[in-house]
């Protein structure tokens, strides 16, 4: 690989933001602003001073210098320095976070070329460079291992467990790069737990420092030179101070940009700013038709009937909002703050991520409501924990895999096994389109086997701001309250019975203007048996494809069904399922979730139950796979998962032709 | 509260000693000499520097200062500290680390009086401690908060997310002493991952720090005067340089006292050198008075036939080795690290947990076959996953709830997501004795639902053999295989038709000299159909009870049974149970897990097979409810998990009169 001169680096890098807000701007998402604060690290590495081939799995590879990124989230860069590198051709990642792409939100090893780890759950990626590094160390191989960080990955315990132990074993084959641009998700670093001074952090690590101007390329360089010294004995740090959206005048500095897609209509300035030719309008013409084409396949594939039966399709009949439930739970925790002020958020950098935002994050900071601990998952869960053990009500949020997988140990030592009074909200325990690391699809075997938790996954917007209410002001007791993260289908009105502990038994009753008013919902205890062919159990927006199920089943082919409305899933209204189910052909369960997470939890207690005919019974959700990114809709698309699919496989559970 | 002089402190610390030594040494457990160390501190805060009231709940309690102890595991300290306190009597502690006991082997505050927190999950404590200082600040109120933490638990990156909040949010109530006697469960603390310099790290993490001789009472004593001066404006940590064992000459500094009980016959010897009166013969006659006590009320509740079918309890037929699983692994993990010297451990401090010992651990350190990450559970699995990328084969272990529910989100992200080549082999996801943070119950639920785990449950050392050797050496991909705790019946024999992702179906074919022989086992696919009014499907050692229970319902009531042995949870020879079901009058799933983790599953497969008369079903299992600490035969008692309880349950399911 012939190295580059100062000045071909610069045009490197100026190609390289350029296509990265492009991506960004084309998909109307992505992280570029951490892409572009770490280019020249990125840039001076892969073309410069590290030993990275231009050419995948020829003869240098095998002992190619390994590469890590722990802020998996800016795939905008990650993309584009493969590109720059000649790994793919910029036109490949027009798909970019789009249904069926490669290039996913975050990066996944199994989908692309020349790249080594799949990351983006904070603070992993240096811990597993450190597991490369000792494996060159026990293998006696002589690459390096490289990694890119971000600050506020250094709220993350484990960084520190990483960055401890390469201390301790003296990995000298080991450079790290952190990018400290002081910007997190939803704030500045020293709003949430501030990580000032690095330079101390690292030496009482046992690591060497180098502290520089990360966006100067000069001092980029003669940093790797300073860090890649052999026999040192102990790792480097480079500490970078660096700048969001380096380059671009609109986005230098500004904490949106941390997550914000630089706008379509400004991208011209900023690709004129950076002094790059790209053709972005091109670039987005292609983004556009990429996802015009997956969207069309993915309704081709659709089960057909007589007519288009899906949301707001059917002129002015069967109308319908879509909200997001987000809407309801910020609106039931604001509610229960200005009442009670013992009630508080205990968050990890994510308030937007429930639906509170900036003016509720000063209001509630100022009432003593409001805490935000950083990117540390597990402290916001003992945090919360001595929080309620002195009174108060701790509300936490966050990606599932993240708040609640991240923390599971310290939940479940420090919050279930005492039986405190915490509420967690957390986001995409289903598909909700932000990829593998992020959607939980195993969120219900999660927390339904540990006691003491109470879970519930509401079905929308309504239902969903009476299910938190409920959890912040009338259970004593750990609370899980799952959310989606697109707006679903309102389903509920204010009127609709609701009772935790109880599920919803919903009847279509006869196409309606309104696509709510054409359904009756009783309370399970409620509810006088009824005969019909078919029960579907449901809970989160899939409640709302039963509904539409249902719909479809009785037009087109005279079948009843019974939808469950199963939105409180422990305790588990198991008499109502019971009720039920009894008498039905077939029974469904419907879950956007890892197939039988719900289901097998419905037919244990059918079994258990003893009916004397033991209807037909078929799991719908997701097999075997992690979630992908994509739109939701794409996605309970693409797992077979609409209201058209499961009236599909209703009919063939009863035998009936379609 | 009157605040004791020095030579006052000296004698609480004596006899405080002693007691906790007795404790010790009464059941054989328990973890005192990292009481020992930080007797110093206990002593001085409780009784001389703290405000903690004598009486509870009296009118001083509101405001007490609070008081933590991250290592929970040094309970023997923790209940001595509450009986020299007063707030029990020594007498009261007999049951210590026994059935139905409030002493616990970690504080469980659900059970205790004045205690203010559940812990012994490492590096969690602090943090709830931070929540409480924070809970102070909130409200306005002018308690103290003082931790006690191991030097351990510093590498567990929670701690550090702690230590970052406390310094970043200024929090001047808090005051923590770290027991730096560098000793930790299986090693000293260089040999895993070495926690120096400590003085920089906490001043580089915003922390005053005064660092001491923690074992010298006035040094402790000035330290407290120092780090509670009130307006410092930061957290104050003090550095407490401490022997393991210290007082007594046979346990000081010796790294197997970590977590050994001082042997009854050296008790006099360091009783006396303590220079205490504690009555420590009248308090092992008491603990062993407990025991026996304990032990005849369980055994009188359990179930009764007209002979005893108890282990080994026949005269000269149905002999039975009781041998523990974690022989037939580590047996395993030898032969495949000898074979490929790519296998290799990577451990958290719990080598000896899975039955290597110190000459593997030298051995395979010299063959670059093994590295010790030190109490770090997330780092070991992002470790293990980059060792993994690069070509080794890492197997890891730990208890259940810290190595996989502890690194949920980084097994998941790191190594599932990738499907890299981890094995992993946890303790205790089962009844083992061990309490309710070590028993994770719910280990089938956290893995079943994951993607690419593969999940194995043997039910013996033999069984556990094979499966290791299976996991390690034929699959490519990750595995976890669990393991008991206790030796357990070895129903199964060399010859024994073995085959991962198969289920044995096992008959009893009549009485033998030797249990094993008693009964004929085939994998599901090479078994010709039988008739029977029952199938019993179970895992682990539930196997061994499952077929005590064939046996004693053919013996009393010549009833026919099918035992699954469903050593395979992941992936599911639904087949096989299927086939093993067919016309069977009832199906008994049977758990050491929290009920439905197991039986659930199988519900789930049966109703789905759609089978024309659907079988009477129950789960037996752990019923909402965490696990304690005991002897795990009492806990399989407890619960209703024996033989005994099934042929019960089996008896009123079938409807025959017992």
């Amino acid at each position: 690989m012939a190295k580059k001169t100062v000045q071909e680096l610069k045009t490197i890098i100026g190609d390289f933001k350029a296509l990265a807000m492009s991506m960004s701007s084309g998909v109307g998402g992505g992280h570029v602003g951490g892409a572009m604060s770490s280019a020249e690290y990125l840039i001076a590495g892969w073309f410069s001073k590290l030993n990275i081939p231009d050419v995948i799995d020829g003869p240098d590879w095998e002992n190619r210098d390994r590469f890590f990124v722990g802020q998996g989230h800016i795939t905008p860069g990650v993309y584009s320095l493969l590109v720059q590198k000649g790994y793919y051709k910029w036109q490949d990642t027009a798909g970019y976070r789009k249904y069926a792409s490669p290039f996913q939100g975050h990066p996944d090893r199994n989908l692309l070329k020349g790249w080594e780890m799949s990351s983006g759950s904070l603070g992993q990626a240096l811990g597993v460079a450190v597991g490369c590094a000792l494996a060159a160390k026990l293998s006696g191989k002589t690459y390096r291992v490289a990694t890119l960080n971000s600050d506020g990955e250094l709220q993350e315990g484990s960084m520190w467990e990483a960055i401890m132990l390469a201390g301790a074993r003296k990995l000298d084959n080991l450079i790290t790069f952190i990018d400290y641009n002081r910007i997190q998700n939803y704030n500045r670093i020293e709003q949430t737990a501030d990580i000032h001074p690095l330079t101390d952090k690292f030496r009482a690590f046992n690591w060497d420092v180098i502290e520089i101007n990360g966006n100067d390329l000069e001092q980029v360089l003669d940093a790797y030179d300073k860090a890649l010294v052999p026999g040192k004995g102990k790792p480097t740090v480079i500490i970078g101070h660096t700048k969001i959206g380096n380059g671009v005048s609109f986005m230098y500095d500004k904490v949106d940009y941390h997550s914000k897609a630089p706008p379509r209509e400004d991208l011209p300035k900023g690709i004129q700013e950076l002094g790059s030719n790209f053709p972005h309008q091109e670039y987005l013409k292609l983004a556009d038709e990429y996802g015009k084409k997956v969207a069309g396949e993915l309704n081709a594939k659709m089960p057909k009937f007589s007519r288009d039966y899906g949301w707001n399709k059917e002129g002015d009949t069967m109308k319908i909002a879509l909200v997001w439930t987000g809407e309801g739970i910020s609106a039931a925790m604001r509610t229960c703050m200005d009442k009670n002020p013992k009630v508080m958020v205990c968050t990890d950098d994510s308030h937007k991520l429930i639906g509170l935002n900036d003016k509720d994050m000063a209001k509630y900071t100022a009432s003593n409501q409001y805490i935000d601990v950083g990117c540390a998952e597990q402290n916001m869960a003992v945090v919360s924990a001595g929080l309620a053990k002195e009174g108060f009500i701790p509300m936490g949020n966050g990606y599932t895999g993240f708040c609640i997988g991240r923390a599971y140990d310290h939940i479940r030592t420090s919050i279930l096994t005492t039986n405190f009074n915490v509420k967690y909200f957390p986001t995409e325990g289903l598909l909700g389109g932000d990829g593998l690391l992020h959607e939980g699809l195993e969120g219900i075997a999660l927390t339904y086997y540990l006691p003491n938790w109470h879970v519930s996954f509401p079905c929308d917007n309504i239902e969903a701001r009476k299910a938190s209410i409920t959890a912040i002001s009338e259970i004593n007791g750990p609370v899980v309250t799952f959310q989606e993260r697109a707006p679903k289908p309102a389903v509920t009105k204010e009127e609709t019975p609701y009772k935790f502990g109880i599920a919803n038994i919903i009847r279509y009753r006869g196409r309606q203007a309104q696509f709510a008013d054409a359904f009756e919902t009783k309370l399970s205890t409620e509810w006088k048996s009824e005969k019909a062919d078919l029960a579907i159990i449901a809970c989160s927006s899939m409640v709302a494809e039963a509904m539409r199920a249902a719909y479809i089943l009785k037009e087109e082919k005279g079948i009843d069904t019974i939808v469950v409305n199963l939105h409180t899933i422990k305790p588990l209204d198991k008499a109502g399922i019971l009720k039920a189910v009894q008498g039905v052909k077939a029974v469904i369960t419907h879950e956007q979730h890892a197939k039988g997470g719900l289901g097998n939890i419905i037919a244990g207690v059918i079994m258990e139950g003893g009916l004397a005919n033991a209807p037909k019974f078929k799991m719908m959700g997701v097999e075997n796979a992690f979630g992908q990114t994509a739109k939701p809709w794409e996605l309970i698309q693409h797992y077979g998962l609409t209201a058209e699919h499961l009236a599909t496989t209703a009919l063939n559970v009863l035998g009936v032709s379609a």
